[in-house]
């Protein structure tokens, strides 16, 4: 198509770039992603930018955005050791598009609980 | 804060942004969206553009979306009967942001699964 500048198409069956849409999408990886929009933080810096995220969900998520490449993490030099984690060129490229997601979801959220408390439950498809 | 239009937050515990993002996130909410961002569609049409969805998916998407204030549904006097689903205002303000996300999946897939080949499953995290 004219348009597009990857052989990849989020409406195609099986296309690799909806696991892409999976994995960035996620609201985790979202939170991630932004908190380290900053700069390298160590991984209680991160916790603590992170409100409410447990350990467990932010070394998963730490995993797998650094086996994506989005991520990568330094030992650092200091006693007792630590760990520092920064975006890498991949992971600041998807920073804009979270933003622009997070902010979205930030400014039209009370609209959503709107329409929420508006709806019935039970809605007619066919 | 100063950059701030919303009292919403994504870095805060329990903020309700997260499940706005958990919602509009969500991979097959991003191509619900996408595949209405030229008009309106039929049931089918809408299912026939996005590769690979089920019935089953298709509908609960949809009926989160309605649910949600993004999409609204209106049926024609056809026979036999059908019905039409569009994005809302709400619905079209998403269309930006997610455009950007999908956009940005197709274009870093590549690189994705380059990084995801070269990693080892394991990783020290600390």
């Amino acid at each position: 198509m004219l348009d597009r500048v990857s052989d990849y198409d989020v409406f195609l069956e099986d296309c690799p770039a909806r696991t892409t849409l999976d994995l960035v999408g996620d609201t985790w990886s979202v939170v991630v992603v932004s908190g380290l929009g900053a700069g390298a933080l160590r991984y209680s810096q991160l916790r603590e930018r992170i409100g409410g995220i447990s350990k467990k969900m932010l070394t998963q998520t730490l995993r797998k955005l650094e086996h994506n490449g989005l991520v990568e993490h330094r030992r650092l030099a200091t006693a007792p050791p630590g760990v520092e984690y920064q975006l890498t060129a991949l992971g600041t490229s998807l920073l804009g598009p979270v933003s622009v997601l997070s902010r979205w979801a930030e400014e039209n959220t009370d609209a959503l609980l709107e329409a929420r408390s508006e709806r019935s439950p039970e809605h007619a498809l066919g």
